[in-house]
Formats: structure tokens, C-alpha cells, sequence
């Protein structure tokens, strides 16, 4: 790939700080601006070495950008697409890291306009609990996924520059519709979030409470453990992906009341059937991992 | 802790196999005695050197068995209380390592009649989703919870011997009621078992399945890892445990209920405000954890 003269990296977390990162080592980026809310995070990402320079100004970051990544949660979107537009120039390629895509393309078709080709949606299949420029690291996306969705205007060489910049960064590019990564992404991440933020708040209500906690062991542990991930995010998503995601909780709550009948009728062949599919499943997956 | 003569496992796998490994590591232990269904796992547990030797003959087995340990399945306890009744010797004590321990007591009651105070209920909060003699180590007890659960009838020198044993391998114990202990594990370990089950399952019986397995990432594995547990001794402990099982289950499906209705309502704040409270509880109960 051709190394991208200036990134400007709105959000300097862990996907954006992890992106420049990754750039970075593999000698592929010229300058790094940041922008973002938080002046401390800011200082953070430039101590750390993730930016050469912060900014709250969108007319400065974007003059002679090359490509611009969006890596905010996915409420603040809409703003920062409103506030680009009238400074977007014409060869500047922006693009996402949002885990949900039709609401953010409807926002950066309502703000962008004309520009709307300009702009590449992308969700890259990365993350830890951890947020936060500190939370950065170079090779997050490393063999990981990244989800690469187009609409029809979509400028053909922009998302082949996109694809190439996450493709030097470690990760596999896959393509598929805005409806379709969001009806995905629903079923394999959003929901299981839900179903852990639930878990853990539901118990943590309880007046002994503290006598549940000191008994949870190892299979707690990892089942809650993206229950530690950032509430903003996740309310964010659950509110923008919310059709998807009430489809996929219905279903849940479907398989639940199936489970609740095998149990309440001792169904020992049943239940061990139902677990065995999970698990062969579960491993089979795994065996695909990289 | 005077070292123990001799001890019976049977149902020599993960918890039973660990057990014999940490009180040979510590010295504490003469002769360990494996007793189980499967002759190729018995051999594997000889090989192994988690035995000294093997049988199917319970008379022979008990015979100067200074502490019995049934790490069994809970479903097949009640087939091996009755076997274990007319050989238990006066001295011997018997204790178990169910997940479950009201239907273990009950079961104990009933098999062993006069001899019941000879047995000890406890639970090592201990596991991995690997199962079998070749998943035994000596450390896996170091560091977790061992609850013991006697009765009234229980007799108390046997109940600290059992409790000496377990602190031994490196766990620390509690004491509670079997109800109690029901309860508690019903809600941090069986119910997200059966929540990792129920996803997964519903998953791997959808016809487009692969291209969902496909873009699990990182938090799917953890969330799901509990869905690689035996589907056997899962089946066996939602049925064992059904009445506190059943109880968990209504208080999430309500818990969905409720997130359901505030995503449907896109209540931004309040999704915000209970995935804080999750967020903060698990990470103060991780900052707790040795």
C-alpha cells in the first residue's frame, strides 16, 4: 500500500489509537492528527506516541487530510459528520470504526450530502474491554476481521483504499450490506453484551449481593467479562442498532422459554442433547480460529 | 493435616484427578485408589500417575478407605451411594464434589441410613471446561472456594477432616446450608451455563449459521466458553438444581423484559445507567478476586 500522507483520527481510542499504531509500525502513515473530546486523552494518545498533533478544530485537522477515520462511539456520529462536511475536501476519504453501519450511514448520507461517496463505512472486528487512547496497541487488528460496507455511491476507489489501509494493519477485509452486518453483529456481539450487562446488574441489585459476588468463580469471570466493556458504547449501540437487536432478543427469549420447559420437566435427554449441540458447535468454531 | 492412608476416587476426571495430584504434591496422601465407569480413562489416570491403582469392585475399593471422594457426575451419586452403603466401614469418610447440594444430600439420606453422618457435602468451586483424568492438575484448587455443606446429623470431626483436605490442596473453605448453596450457584454459575448453552445453540441450528460463526469475535469466545462445559454434567445439574434453576431463570427472563422495553423505547440514559451499574459491580468484584 501506498503510505496515507495525513490520517486525521476523530476518537482517539482504542480502535483509532490502535489503527495509527499499526500504521505507524508498518511505516505506512505520514502524520497522525487527533481530535477528540477529552483533552486529557488527547495528552494521553500524544505522550503514548499515537498522534503527532491534537486538535479541536475540525477546518485545521481536515486541510489536506487524507483520510479521515471516525472512531467515536456511534451516537456522536451524526455531530462530527455535521461538522466535517462543510470542511471535507474533495480528494479527503473518510471512514468509520462504528459496530453498527445502517445508522451511521443514514447519518453520513443526511450531513455529507454530495459528499456522500467520500465516505466508507467500516467496522472493524476488534476490541477489549479497555477503552482509551492508553488502551491502544499495534497489533489489535492482527488477523482479526474487518467488515467493509458500501452503499451504491460509494466511490469504488475509496473502499479500495480503506480495505488496503486495514488489510496493512493485519486485519482480513470482508464486504457485505449495511442490513446485513447489522443483523450479524446483533446476534454474535451485541447480544451476548446485553446478555452479560443484565446478568451482572441484576445480580449486583440484590441486598446479598456481595455473598453471590464472593462465590462467582472462573466460568463467571469470562461470561461477564465484556459486562466490564464501556456503558456509552454499548447504550449507543443498543439504541442504534435497536430493530436488529429486539428481533435477536426475542428469539433469546424464545430459546430461554424452551429451556425453562426441559428443565421444569426433568427432560435429562433433551437438555444434554440441546448442550452437546452447543458445545460441538462452540468447538468446532474454535477449531476455526486463527 | 495428618497425611490421609488411603483414598477412593471415584469418578477419577478434572476435580477428582486434581484432588489426588495436590495432596500427592503436598505429601499428604499414602495410596490413591481410582474407581470408575470408563477403563480407558482409568488407564489414562494410572498412566498419568494420578492412581495407584484401579478397580470396578466397590467392596475391594472401600476396604481401610480412610476418605471416599465421589466426583462423579450428581446424577450417577445416587447409583454410587448405594453401592458404597453395605461396604462403608465404620471409620471411613465419605465426602463428594457436586455442583449441587441438596439432591446429593438427599440422595446420601437415602442410600446411606444410619451411615449418612459418615458423609460429608461440600463443593470445590473449581473447574475448567476440560473434563476427563488428562485434564487434572495439581494447582487447580490453589487459591479457589471449597463450600462445605453439613447437616445436621454430619459428624463434625469429619466435617473438618474434609475441610483440612481441601485447605490442604490450596482452596479456602465455607460453610453454608445446602439450600443456600442451591441458590447462590444458580444464579453465578448454573444459570450464565445455561445462558452460554441457550445462544450458542440457537446459533448452530440456524440455516445460514456459518456466516454468523464467522464473525464472532473475541467477546462471543469468552461469553461462550462455558459452552464448551460437559454436556453431561450440565444436563445432570439443571435437572439436580431445577427448583433454583427455574427461580434464576424467571428473574432474567424479567431482567430481559425490562431491557427489552428500554431499547424499544431507545431510553438512551436509562440502557446508559444500568450498564454503569453492571460495569462497576463486576469490576469491583474482579479488583476483589486473589
Amino acid at each position: 500500500m501506498k503510505p496515507i500522507a495525513r490520517l486525521v483520527v476523530i476518537g482517539v481510542g482504542l480502535i483509532g489509537g490502535s489503527l495509527a499504531l499499526a500504521l505507524r509500525a508498518a511505516g505506512l502513515v505520514g502524520h497522525v492528527t487527533g481530535v477528540g473530546r477529552s483533552r486529557e486523552n488527547l495528552d494521553a494518545a500524544l505522550r503514548l506516541g499515537l498522534i503527532d498533533d491534537a486538535t479541536d478544530d475540525y477546518g485545521a485537522a481536515l486541510r489536506d487530510a487524507e483520510v479521515v477515520l471516525i472512531a467515536t462511539p456511534v451516537a456522536q456520529m451524526p455531530g462530527v459528520f455535521a461538522r466535517i462536511a462543510p470542511v471535507l475536501a474533495p480528494e479527503t476519504i473518510v471512514t468509520d470504526g462504528g459496530s453498527t453501519k445502517q445508522d451511521v450511514i443514514a447519518a453520513a448520507r443526511a450531513a455529507l450530502g454530495v459528499k456522500f461517496p467520500q465516505f466508507v463505512p467500516a467496522h472493524p472486528i476488534a476490541g477489549t474491554e479497555h477503552t482509551g487512547a492508553a488502551a491502544a496497541f499495534p497489533t489489535l487488528f492482527k488477523g482479526r476481521r474487518v467488515v467493509v460496507a458500501p452503499e451504491a455511491e460509494t466511490d469504488a476507489a475509496r473502499t479500495a483504499r480503506v480495505a488496503a489501509m486495514w488489510e496493512a494493519a493485519g486485519a482480513t477485509v470482508a464486504t457485505m450490506s449495511a442490513a446485513r452486518h447489522d443483523s450479524i453483529f446483533a446476534a454474535v456481539s451485541h447480544l451476548p453484551h446485553l446478555l452479560a450487562f443484565a446478568l451482572v446488574e441484576e445480580l449486583a441489585l440484590r441486598p446479598d449481593a456481595p455473598e453471590y459476588f464472593a462465590f462467582a468463580a472462573g466460568g463467571f469471570r469470562d461470561f461477564t467479562r465484556i459486562a466490564s466493556s464501556s456503558p456509552e458504547m454499548w447504550r449507543d449501540i443498543a439504541v442504534a442498532n435497536r430493530e436488529a437487536l429486539l428481533a435477536e432478543l426475542g428469539r433469546y427469549r424464545r430459546q430461554l422459554e424452551r429451556m425453562e420447559a426441559l428443565i421444569a420437566a426433568a427432560d435429562a435427554p433433551a437438555l444434554g442433547a440441546l448442550f452437546a449441540t452447543a458445545r460441538d458447535a462452540r468447538n468446532d468454531w474454535l477449531a476455526r480460529q486463527p
